[in-house]
């Protein structure tokens, strides 16, 4: 029982909104071995929709809508499902008292008619509780092409889609008794695809497991995927082994979160300073719930006024030895620590470009610090590719090598 | 002749990676007048890509094929599409060297066999450059169902796939002359989508546009396509004096690069202090190449003592008023100014979730501070959503609390 998902939305074609559902959706299903086999995206056009419903039925018989349940012009996907399916749909009491409230809740005046849009339910189908939003997402089944298809609609903004997933969508599936197949991998740190690949292959041979890999700005990610989830262990185990000490445990293919375990487990708080990276670190530790009791703040130090007032960086040092150079990187991760209170700390500076570069600084020479138990160590770093890949880098390459000294300083 | 992409990689229906591509492909052919009418997304299995390169020709004339142009075994997207399109491929000489260069710049040993599957191009078509990496794009042309079909095979990671889509892709499509479609939109700064569309429609009805939304953290976005642009042009100003003053200019769907705009006009320098937004402003103005002219930096100050030290918030008034207090987030953003050496700042301070609400203060309560010219505004605010939408939506009324104080000032 293969499952697809349909996004809708001009938004996502044109490139204004990242499709973070497909990512969130993508993860949770893997998790529950549950994967997807399809995704397809297209714009808000009635036979657009209904064309990509027929695609995706060719092949699967799970099928996520999500998007333009909404209450406005664009918002047809129910209409258009509903209409493919030959399904009838019923305005259903609850849901109009559901709507009402919500917008009497936000707006004053009486709510409008084409509000209600949002109170119809597929005959035979029921709705799933939005907990955000005005749009309730709907569920129903349907004979197509001779086989019985499963269909689920969901609201498109993510702060709705991942609520009303975690709550309906998946234990919904889940009941429905689908063969499953397990995922699971790590992060080889700092290691490409092709190293990895002569590393991991040999031992893997023969072993029916399907292999994926993928590069990432701190390494590769490997997965592996099989129907048996001992045998999945088991092979995880031989693929670490074969890349070494740059394998990240089996489970861990985010290097921040694993940073995290590890400053939760030795009981370490952690700050970065930041200027060519320009807070990325800071972002991505935030983006994690639960993190403050390790992750004490971060200094961003874009200007040199601020390397000089915030992080005490001496005028000399930045002029004789420049922002960014090992000197000033040293600085910036120590008197971090000691801005910050906290235990260790990583800092980051460099030319991510397009433009700053000179022959002696070219664009991609990065230094990034670590200070941990009293020692400074600094990475000058030539990184390839454009500002976004070199911020990435840089910031993945800081962090590793601050996982790197927690490993040797507590092994 | 419309235009579909199809990403393949297992990592993008796990939900490993996020499908950055389609956006910067989706939002840079849009610019061009050639939207994109469909995307499929499938593993790296060569029936699920055969598969999805039949779907996309139902509909579509040019199809580009992105990922999986690698050296490793899940390689495979050349050999299925030469072979759906019964191509021949030919190992071209130029592609060996280049290969074989690249390997010896990075690896020691020889270059082994299988990273020369990517000197292979299809009889008839050509190859392009990829100026960061090993695997070359690849384009060629060939009949199918009656009708000359267009394929670009480019790389997937994104710092290879961006450049190479700049310099070839988007230069190639413009030369085979389709009908183009005109794109123009604007944020609606704090507006929600109901509102958004109460507002225009009226001014709208009958023009021979096409509407759609996007509800962003930010407000909502309005974006009108068409196949006039100065008929589109006409349209968007209606529509933007029916909005008011919350309507950014035409064009002007990224309240951030709004903001930089402003600053650099004004000749302004910014800097933010965050707490529960972590860095996200930061991250987000570092994100845009050359800002370094009017951001100075930021303090994360997650922890309490970041927000006494780095702050100079009094431990009394922390106490007293509490690290999420109006108080705080008003000397957050006047001290950061101070500290950070910049002619105005704005201040965060919330309990973004899920944990860490209490009954006086839930969660989603955030103040955001903003200092402009000797003066101290804060906004008090109740967010509705998850953690990371709340974190989002603070960090945007942070900054359109900004943007309105700019131009009131400076009017």
């Amino acid at each position: 029982m293969d499952i697809a998902v349909v996004c809708t939305g001009t938004e996502l074609l044109k490139g204004y909104t990242l499709n973070s559902n497909l990512a969130r959706l993508g993860a949770r299903l893997t998790a529950e071995g549950l994967p997807l086999s399809l995704e397809l995206c297209v714009g808000d056009r009635a036979h657009e929709i209904g064309n990509a419903i027929a695609l995706a039925l060719k092949t699967c018989d799970v099928l996520i809508l999500c998007g333009g349940l909404g209450p406005t012009k664009d918002d047809i996907t129910l209409d258009v499902a509903a209409r493919f399916f030959g399904c009838d749909l019923e305005t259903d009491p609850e849901l109009v008292r559901k709507v009402t409230d919500f917008w009497d809740r936000i707006h004053t005046g009486h709510c409008p008619k084409n509000q209600l849009r949002q109170a119809r339910v597929p005959a035979g189908g029921h709705y799933l509780s939005n907990p955000v939003g005005s749009a309730s997402g709907l569920a129903f089944s349907s004979l197509y092409g001779g086989r019985m298809r499963y269909v689920y609609l969901l609201p498109g903004p993510p702060t709705e889609f991942v609520p009303m997933m975690e709550n309906y969508l998946v234990p919904e599936l889940l009941e429905l008794d689908a063969k499953r197949r397990f995922t699971l991998g790590f992060l080889a740190a700092a290691v490409g695809e092709s190293t990895l690949a002569k590393a991991v292959e040999p031992v893997l041979e023969g072993l029916p497991v399907e292999i994926a890999y993928t590069a990432v700005p701190e390494g590769t990610k490997l997965f592996l995927e099989a129907s048996d989830e001992e045998l999945l262990a088991s092979a995880v185990e031989k693929a670490r082994a074969a890349v070494g000490k740059d394998a990240l445990p089996a489970g861990a293919a985010d290097l921040y979160a694993y940073l995290v375990s590890l400053l939760k487990e030795r009981g370490l708080t952690f700050g970065t300073a930041e200027s060519c990276t320009g807070g990325l670190i800071g972002k991505i530790m935030t983006d994690m719930p639960g993190v403050s009791e390790v992750y004490n703040g971060t200094v961003v130090a874009y200007a040199n006024s601020v390397k000089e007032r915030v992080l005490s960086i001496p005028r000399e040092v930045l002029e004789r030895a420049g922002a960014v150079s090992e000197e000033t990187a040293a600085l910036m991760a120590q008197h971090a620590a000691e801005v910050l209170g906290c235990s260790c700390a990583v800092s980051t500076t460099g030319i991510a470009g397009p433009d700053g570069g000179t022959e002696e600084k070219p664009v991609g020479l990065v230094y990034v610090g670590c200070f941990l138990n009293g020692r400074t160590t600094v990475l000058k770093l030539n990184l390839r590719g454009g500002r976004e890949a070199i911020r990435q880098r840089a910031a993945a390459r800081a962090v590793y090598q601050l996982v790197c000294r927690i490993l040797e300083a507590y092994a």
